[in-house]
């Protein structure tokens, strides 16, 4: 209710601040007899970690995690699983000179207004680094959902203006490995170079710039989703909107779907080659009236640039007066490569809930 | 859980198919002592009611609400209400020609295979009647609001690529009575007369055409939303993603976000002259961190085209082999006229849901 | 959240005031394809309903429901099912002169200070008429708990200080039958004689009186409950404190297990005639750690006597000065004999969740 | 969802097994600006730790906890507040003997059906070890209700059969120092010394015995309590029931009220000496209609034996044979007087959430 729980069936809710001792998440509801691969786990949070490459943030965090509940002899037992994550490098004191202004774009103002207490060693609780706890939960998701034969898969598609052609692999984990070559997650390798080099000259600047996600969901069963308010894209797009600094979420056709006349846009039943229903065309993103088809599930999100610059900016301070903040401290020039295996992770989060909400909605 | 409740502590739960003998909803947890205006909640329903005018569908529904329980002397008890809404102009003969197959893009196909069994008289559930609900339910949320002194206001910003400039008409009254001018909705009327003539043409092809509504809600307090996964985006994304149709959902600077530099999207604070702090530019959408910071809160839904087309399609039935199904019965060619109430509804709920959130956060 | 909601996934919202237009219930997460036995769930609503004999109220209600959503030829389809009772002898004028004074032990007092307007007209929502809305839902999950041989039956165990002994028959029809032969719904028929005798007796003195049932669930499979909050006794527990009138609830061993050794308490394992693991006694009331253990499910309910009574009281008027009531209107002497349907009604809500939830623990 | 969380507004979240390496709690909802005093917090988790006297279990755990988020300088922030609860003395190879075999009245043979699973060390998740994690979170609802002047006291009122006298202690504090006069937790001093005397016989057996805890609610405003479902004596009752080994709750008067008479029964309604209204009884237990009449709240909890007993038993094993289960290992002769702490806790939880919710029920 206060917010810090997402999902139904597969439920998380996770806790910490990005100065404080740990963060982490509990996990109620994943089914029993999963086997927990630790290692599967510890690589998507090695993905969404700071200090990975020169265009990401230098802050040094290993993302280290232990389970605390919920597993025995490498299995889940049905209860719920606590999984935590110290912090390590905190440097609250890289703050301290702006602990009484509220840095433009952030979350300073709202939070310092909304609960009349402010803690002002980073973002606290609104720093992006609360969305490590949704990693680890996601891959454990992830792992569910790989037993069914559910791939989830992500990549930059867009740096500022430079947007990625359509990349045509099928194969997810060709997908992945191809996308992991490049520090920048764009499976487009001559698109990643040149985003690279333009974040390398944004970061130079001291500037931050947006981007954009693509995800894929394949192999997803018809049925997943509940009408008429828990549509599945209605999930997902909560899902992506929460995550820091996202402004946008289409899926299928998206807004340029919305210029489209219904005679072009209709995607015709076919029987495919398996003999099975499926479509001609997928502006539906593999969504229909909130359910899976079991076409592909496509949808992009949209993140503005990180607020935090190395510019000095103009601001008021806590009585509301004028004041200076100053550049300083350490900056992430583009969040979209760390953001990958977030939007995978509650993607699978989201995913995971409906597969398991979907057991029981009929009576056999 | 099985997905027809929205909200937390303004909850509303719908029920009704469209050809069933009534659709309505309840609502759970609208504080007692509200002032129930009848006839403001009826003009609501009338603005999505079908057949208003030439580019809308000729179903005739004159949407006649009664409430049955949860007021007493015209005002709220803090009881659950309930609002109810008979179906009239049913004709499910209509429909009887397209028992068996599944109609490209409508959620046939998906509602058979989940939940094994199709009520087949039009959409069933899956009907866009089923806003009404929403509307009648969202009327009431304003109505609660509009004592908070917080206005929503939307209009037809797109249609297809005909797209209204921005409008500033600060007033919600006088921008509501600038877009109730035109039965295109759109609160600039150059625009609108363009869109209603190419809506008019898209109907004569017996096709259909999807747009844009855009939202505007003023005079919001600071603090409402709840971090990290209930961000007041979020829930309005959510809320919005799940009326039909919709493809799409930005707020602030939305997908253009994503193509700009920190440098120029921060949005500084300043003092404004009544003293209060406020931003210079408002790329946040009024929104930061998930919380509101006061200044107008600001996004944009895009709908795909409707199905529904007077054209002959291929198919396939539900045994899986190919048919073809013909374009008679009633179409609407543009749905966005109508979606303008819906989507001021959706975000009536979530700000009356997140207002009466907010007043537990704090120890006074 | 506001309290008219109950259940997860089979997840009942019930609304409307004793005096108003109706009363009724939406059920969502009804599993589809759950064929629907409308003069079943009429039979338990006439079970419920007043005036059905001498010792019980004589408002004159048919309760005759009728569902406006959710099934389609018979069977349920998965989408909310709504069921509607209008209210037909509602007589509020009989009401008229106790509008002012709080009447001693109702929720008068409570519901005014809480809401700040109070609908006169008799209970308005606190009235025991809601629990109608509660038996046409659990008649429908008794329905779902049938086609898994689940049966939920329940006695009238004790009016006053007249208790039955236990009564033997395990055929839960024949149990019914047994318990229909008389007008106090005990299954001991000697018993009976003297419940009725006694009731009686109170009426005659404008009086009422208190007494228990006690309910019994055969054949639930192993395994329903959620350790550890929703435990299978627990939810039952609060299922049953929230009727009207319930002032106490134990189940298996109960209050006087709490006088118990642990070694005469402790319930030995065994294998059974057809070869299942079974306990030789049943102290723990067929729930262990929160779950069904395969043993019949047996709890006990207390009532306390119906606060309306014909006699003058003491009391005071909403300005708190001290006011006389006066003992006119219809009462109903003892409240056993109708709360039979609704112990098993809730009973039965609490099951068909769990039975839901459970499908979704395991991987399988 | 899965059973690990309670409450709405104040809600928990607790994880751990009692042979794992920690458990805790989250607490989601807590207000910000409240004051943590960590030494009442650890003062109540020494109530309720294992070891304290010869009455009670000799496992060794400190039970020192720790707060790793939600707190800034001796303050609640409004975020998720994490206590952790390592585990000290797990000591499972005290267990080994009995990994195969069903524990007669433990949960071993409900969790392995349910989950598939089983961790034997000890109890698991379905140990009262996780009441620990309560006690923590309790005893911040307690401090926030102390600031509203709320106090909730319980003590030991039975033991096997026996029964301690009404206490009339009216403050607080000097009941709760009264109580703690003695191991058994009994605030009668005579009867405190049979009980005692009695459980260490029942140890001496090597066996375990049962009893009851009273608990009183006292200063809580008019108003908590949300009808029809979340009734606040239901909301109470749930919370009681989920305790481990309770089999059954009463509130005012409970179970003998059954046997009572409408005009012996009701609370004449009168002023009081500070002009209050106040009702001369209070068998109504201070809940009318669900909603708390501002008299003190009263209920009983009956705890049946302990299941681990010092005798050897009969039993089968996971493949339904015979076994016998030795009596070895560490047994609790009576839980009831570490029981005191843990309904207090829930008590707090339950009347914490209610008084949240009811910030949000009137428009003033």
């Amino acid at each position: 209710m206060a917010g810090n729980s997402f999902g139904q069936l597969f439920r998380i809710t996770t806790f910490g601040e990005s100065h404080g001792e740990a963060i982490g998440v509990i996990i109620d509801g994943c089914p029993a007899g999963l086997s927990v691969d630790l290692d599967y786990i510890q690589g998507e949070l090695d993905k969404r970690k700071p200090g990975q490459s020169k265009i990401t943030t230098q802050r040094k965090e290993s993302d280290t995690f232990k389970i605390l509940s919920g597993t025995f002899e490498g299995k889940t037992t049905g209860t719920p699983i606590m999984m935590l994550i110290p912090n390590e490098d905190q440097r609250s004191k890289d703050y301290g000179h702006n602990v009484d202004v509220f840095r433009p774009s952030h979350a300073d103002y709202t939070y310092f207004t909304k609960y009349g207490i402010r803690d002002h060693r980073g973002g606290g609780r609104s720093s992006a680094r609360e969305t490590a706890a949704r990693v680890a939960a996601g891959a454990l998701a992830k792992l569910l959902l790989k037993t069914q034969g559910i791939d989830i898969v992500a990549h930059v598609s867009s740096v500022g203006r430079i947007d990625a052609p359509n990349v045509f692999i099928s194969d997810a984990e060709q997908f992945i490995a191809e996308r992991e070559k490049n520090i920048v997650r764009c499976a487009d390798p001559a698109t990643a170079e040149e985003m690279i080099e333009f974040i390398d000259s944004v970061r130079k600047d001291g500037d931050t710039v947006g981007g954009k996600v693509s995800c894929y969901i394949k192999n997803c069963p018809v049925g997943l989703g509940d009408p008429v308010f828990d549509k599945l894209h209605a999930d997902l797009g909560k899902a992506m909107l929460s995550i820091n600094a996202v402004h946008g979420f289409e899926f299928g056709s998206g807004f340029s779907g919305s210029e489209m006349r219904g005679s072009e846009h209709n995607d015709i039943f076919i029987k495919n080659a398996d003999g099975e229903v499926a479509t001609r065309t997928n502006f539906s993103g593999g969504i229909q009236g909130g359910i899976s088809n079991g076409m592909p599930i496509e949808f992009k999100v949209a993140f503005k640039p990180v607020a935090t610059i190395m510019h000095n900016q103009q601001t008021v301070n806590s009585e509301g007066n004028s004041a200076e903040i100053s550049g300083k401290g350490r900056h992430d020039p583009c969040v979209v490569p760390r953001a990958v295996p977030i939007v995978e992770a509650m993607a699978a989060l989201v995913i995971a809930d409906h597969w398991l909400r979907n057991k029981t909605v009929r009576l056999d």
